[in-house]
């Protein structure tokens, strides 16, 4: 690891056409990303995030939320260790009393030193921040940056007015990229064959598919996000799992048609998956693995159903915490965690990622980390953290 | 630390003729190394070890111990977090099916992906099991490297039809380096001076004895194991020990002759020690040091008698458990423990070993690392266990 | 790092006329340190000290203090895993008895082998030892470096007869440097503005002071310590804090005049803080932050009062453990502690120091840096630790 990057530079060339992808082992700069629920927030309140390997100190003012690096410029001490804000537009440090506005970081006063002739010259980082759909979105990027729409780095339908989002967050211990691999991976159904979720909402999971290499789709729009999408071919499952000729396994075939299963996955800048029609016909899966270090993302599963009233908002609320945090995210998603974790293990060493033994029908795994390449933003290094 | 060598590059010329035993920090490939007892793994039960930095599984199939990578060749998760064996002869990876046989590692099938190309023409690690004396050995090597026979990896007499052999493994935090030269030093002996195992025994045990660099033998034949013998002889043994002219200790004078004190050590590839005449003048100790990892050794103390019936065997075994486990392992072993383990908080940087100030007395461990040094058939690097 | 530095070497030519002081992260090697109080070591015991990364090993032999490096010549071991004294003058090596004199570290016995050559011509470590005011003080230096006196390691008036000592000892979670500069900033007065002891006390603190270039002084005589002195211009202080304008917190204006408040704050090679006039109108704070590690110091607050007779010594021993110990160091000292803790996140990177930002009237921090680079007597490397 140099200042430049969290991987060594001589791997960096092995990765070829995905090298952007490799070195971002703490993820991509100037994109949007989860930080917290909007409830998890109250009004007056300050809460801190580590995220990309940065600390940040997010405020609510007047419904508003306001986020800065948690790092005081003069001697970098912790903002958050005692939050002291005199006024209600700024936040001064313990220490000595450096004052910065919320809104633009600017460094207002410095209380033990009032005449020093830096007042008003110097800032704190800010990080921009687009609040919608019960959700804070933080903008990790560069002084200067000029944030794109957030629209561009969510996955399509997921700001659609009618649709309504309820979700949870916890820390998985595996690098962010396995945990992106792992929601696209096409042929990881097996691991959920035996799915509470499928029993109990009577749908069906096959053990997997003979591929079909056209079925996918790449989205470059230069007006929105940039994403890879899994069709899924009905016609290609199967459920009948052999070992040496004889059937040993089954997958779950407990419905039929449209309705008993997923229509499709998709993958999205900066690290999102999409799944239509999970984990129930009228439910869209969202999620998210945002960076957190080189060994931990924080993992945002959220799930969206359309909605025409209140009423109808708040009967999903209820069904989200009684049925589906339980029985999708307790049960399915804890898989999908468990696998990434196991995973993590063997892929401390950056040659890992030229050690794996990817599969033709493994082609998506590697569209996506090319298609991510491609299109992001920019790259986490040790000199935006240290 | 390189891909090539767990010690730094520019250290290893200082090495001289022990350069491969100093590269060795996570021990000599192409070797066979103790695993477990062969009690602790039942009929179709697995179990997994950690040994050179590599993660095993084993299994016993229809009396017969297999052993592979705990590592998927695809996505590289551990096999052994969700153990599947769908039929008596393979093992499935939990995540995407990947079907590997128990006897030679083939990928035989993948149960999600039925039709891969790559069925039949991959393989997963497979390590090569000799099962004897109670005892199950691996063979960690390199792939086509042909195992030499058992008999060249265990010192003299282990194998012999009589030899009835009883013993114990824990986990001891030092290098396994330290373990082996705690073995073979001739003037430790000022340890073990109040030993509750000779007292007990009514043994003698010296403080020390005045050198005699003849008095040692090397063993070097090509169809056999390689040791370094050292014969003690007891006419130079002494039992007072001075400071400033002034007796201040004492060695342990309870017996005479031959039987009142072992007869000799010896230390053999890959890491072994054996003493004739201890714990008793009856027994032959063997005991192992098994490289896990930098900092920690596997220790694999066994105590053999020579039987000539099931009776007496099981006398021995019942002997072993009430007697010599806590009198020789419990007291008398764990006094070496704790000193390879004093030692180890000064030895994690590689530069320690040329910081050391060996005696003129200490030459057999010198000739021991060069013993080592010709006849090991390769040293462990991180590109095997990354 | 590498062997010669604990700073990598291409950061260090950044810190140019600090470099040296960039580049001690463990300490200024051949200097005098406190390593514990005299009531801490009783005739006849021993203890053991980790200091600039070193181990070592004190005992107390008829009055007087000796210390030599706790890690035996021959095979490294630790002499404190267990103490061995067969002698009065001697400690010997429980692994194989190697014995070394107490006073002068020479090798004179090997208990095990009698008859060595070595016997007589190797020696372990030893380090000077000062003990005074209740202090025993060590000097960590190379071999055949002459210790210059106590008296220039420690700060005018510390070693005045009618100086009595009374103080405590702790570990705090930070760099040694960060330690020094939180006791010589000039500006941080804001921290302790609501501090439990200045109103117990009845004693004034400004939030901060307009800053006066020409208000400290450099001490560089060579037969004496070396420091800077801060002298605090009660004309410049101001007790009245504004963010955008508004006052929004106040000091503390509790008493008038020069007994109100410290008179003048200095540091001194090695790592030592004077306060005059603290923690009350007649004491005189002294500390030292010894380096342990790269990440830890050993804070030493000591707290001297000029007494007449052993009557006035006894009861200032009673008021110290009443009142300064809980009033001093349990509070305010304890911010302190917190600020460094809370700095020491964002310096565990090198290149933090060059990240930080510094005002003018930091000015003393960076005469401080230069002050100690002029001065100390050498850097503590990874050779002399390892």
């Amino acid at each position: 690891m140099s200042a430049d990057s969290f991987v060594a530079e001589e791997l960096l060339p092995r990765a070829g056409p995905w090298r952007p992808y490799f070195s971002a082992k703490v993820g991509f700069r100037n994109h949007w990303y989860p930080a917290f629920y909007s409830k998890e927030l109250d009004e007056g309140n300050t809460r801190t995030l580590r995220i990309l390997g940065e600390n940040l100190l997010f405020k609510r003012i007047e419904g508003k939320v306001y986020a800065i690096r948690d790092r005081c410029i003069h001697r970098r001490v912790r903002l958050s260790d005692k939050v002291e804000c005199h006024t209600k537009g700024t936040i001064s440090c313990w220490y000595h009393g450096f004052t910065f506005r919320w809104n633009d970081g600017v460094l207002c006063d410095i209380i033990a030193v009032p005449e020093s002739k830096v007042i008003g010259k110097k800032k704190i980082q800010t990080y921009p921040i687009e609040e919608t759909k019960g959700v804070v979105f933080v903008f990790v990027g560069d002084e200067g940056f000029t944030p794109p729409p957030l629209r561009h780095d969510v996955p399509p339908t997921f700001l659609d007015e009618d649709m309504y989002i309820e979700g949870a967050s916890w820390i998985v211990n595996a690098n962010w990229r396995l945990g992106c691999e792992n929601g696209i991976d096409e042929i990881h159904r097996y691991l959920h064959r035996e799915s509470q979720l499928m029993i109990e909402t009577k749908r069906s999971i096959p053990l997997g598919h003979k591929s079909n290499k056209e079925d996918f789709e790449i989205v470059e729009d230069p007006d929105g996000p940039k994403g890879i999408i899994d069709k899924f071919s009905p016609e290609k499952m199967f459920f009948e799992g052999k070992v040496e000729g004889k059937v040993v396994v089954s997958g779950l075939r407990l419905g039929e048609g449209q309705k008993s299963r997923p229509v499709s996955a998709s993958m999205w800048l900066p690290c999102t998956n999409r799944v239509i029609g999970f984990p129930n016909h009228d439910l869209t899966h969202f999620e998210w693995c945002v960076p957190v270090d080189e060994k931990t993302h924080r993992y945002f599963p959220m799930e969206g159903r359309r909605v025409s009233s209140p009423q109808e908002a708040a009967a999903f609320r209820h069904e989200f915490v009684t049925r589906w945090q339980p029985l999708a995210h307790g049960t399915f998603l804890n898989q999908d965690v468990a696998s990434r974790e196991s995973q993590q293990h063997n892929y401390v060493e950056d040659t890992a990622w030229f050690e794996e033994m990817l599969l033709a029908e493994d082609f998506l795994l590697i569209e996506w980390r090319k298609l991510a390449s491609r299109h992001a933003r920019g790259v986490q290094t040790p000199r935006h953290t240290g």
